[in-house]
């Protein structure tokens, strides 16, 4: 899409809970928003459960394909927490207390509460960097390309800026919405001619309904400022002659 | 888990506005919890580009590992809806305008109003099989044990229901969860027995924050309700012991 190199990533969730539909991953669109802004595109997600082996081979396989991984999820204190011990044995490291994770959850509880299930979450690869969490103390942490998050979506989202120094991106991937009252097939053939007149503009376009009403939301998603308003212009164009009514959606 | 094969499933989210941000997928939660009460689990879900190679390699992967395959998404009228040509390609199938899809369309939409946007969703593998669609025409497809749906959530709900006959699953997943007003370090080691002691009972600990106050979920999922109850009686017996209070949570 550009000349750049294009930064790409993957993220893993973690989580029986998204794969039995009892949570919605909220997680995915938190992280991807987050990484456009710095110029990293994500490319493929996976949801797997909570099987070591699977983590190990799911990590081993992406991080070898994307720039950067991230996992989100099953890094609490209880038994079904095992983010930490399978990114260990996927990147052959010693799982133990890692000092500064200890000495910051020791400080983050009062005297006497810092208990063994609390302890456990400063066990990781002894020799992981580690990512701060000022929510709620317990640290995430990255192994090379790999950056382990929180499955709770607040604490996850405080913990992102503390990365963007870490992460080497591209530029902003930057995106327009333009909002139609209209039916897909309406224009789905002249959206076809400006797609091949743009082709380092990815053009989607996705039926909504709201209050009753059917629109479609056309998104344009470029590094490049100017072919997006060229796009966008070209749009308009036969929007206007096809007599198709913008509108304002959140 | 059972003695039963147990059935299991993954589901392709197709569709670059997931993977942008902008959209949360709620088609996993929805596909999920109905494969769950008919006996089938997902065990993993992909979310991946509108990429005709990505799409055609991922769907002859999963469909070799799981009973199932689940896709949502690119089956509507316009230039990024892909998915079912790259189906065609991945079985080798014919891609052209489906008999019978043709024929539901044409009666669907007013005499004149049948263009040639629409007749693209009648386009797919030839010999699929459809999926119909009560909400608004257009029908997904299947082929062999890949399904098709389309991305839009309320529509995709509504074609679910027309599949419970042609899917073979097993004893309904069962889950029943517990809402705790505590942190998950204090439960973490007596979850951890209750876990060890109860292997045929996948135990989840989730931390939730709602209306300010902190706690947590345990989730208790299996095939066979007096496992679950069991389960249940030995949490509750220490949870009693701990003096920790049950809470109401939607």
């Amino acid at each position: 899409m550009t000349n750049k190199k294009e930064i790409i990533a993957s993220i893993i969730i973690i989580g029986n809970e998204v794969l039995s539909g009892r949570t919605k991953d909220l997680n995915t669109s938190a992280i991807s928003m987050w990484l456009n802004s710095i110029g990293i595109s994500v490319q493929e997600v996976r949801v797997i459960p909570d099987i070591e082996k699977i983590i190990i081979a799911t990590v081993n396989e992406l991080r070898k394909k994307f720039d950067y991984v991230f996992t989100t999820g099953g890094i609490g204190p209880t038994h079904d927490d095992i983010t930490a011990i399978s990114i260990s044995k996927a990147f052959n490291l010693k799982y133990d207390f890692h000092k500064e994770a200890f000495s910051i959850l020791e400080n983050y509880y009062e005297p006497g509460k810092f208990n063994e299930g609390r302890q456990k979450m400063a066990k990781m690869p002894t020799t992981a960097n580690l990512i701060l969490n000022p929510s709620s103390g317990a640290p995430g942490f990255y192994v090379e390309n790999v950056f382990c998050l929180p499955g709770v979506p607040s604490i996850l989202k405080s913990m992102l800026g503390g990365l963007n120094n870490v992460l080497i991106g591209g530029d902003p991937i930057l995106s327009k919405t333009i909002n139609l009252r209209t039916y897909e097939s309406e224009i789905a053939e002249s959206l076809t001619n400006v797609q091949n007149n743009n082709q380092d503009v990815e053009i989607g376009s996705y039926p909504f309904f709201r209050q009753g009403k059917l629109g479609v939301s056309i998104v344009l998603r470029s590094v490049d400022k100017n072919k997006i308003d060229n796009c966008n212009l070209q749009i308009l164009e036969f929007v206007k002659a096809k007599n198709i009514k913008l509108v304002e959606i959140d």
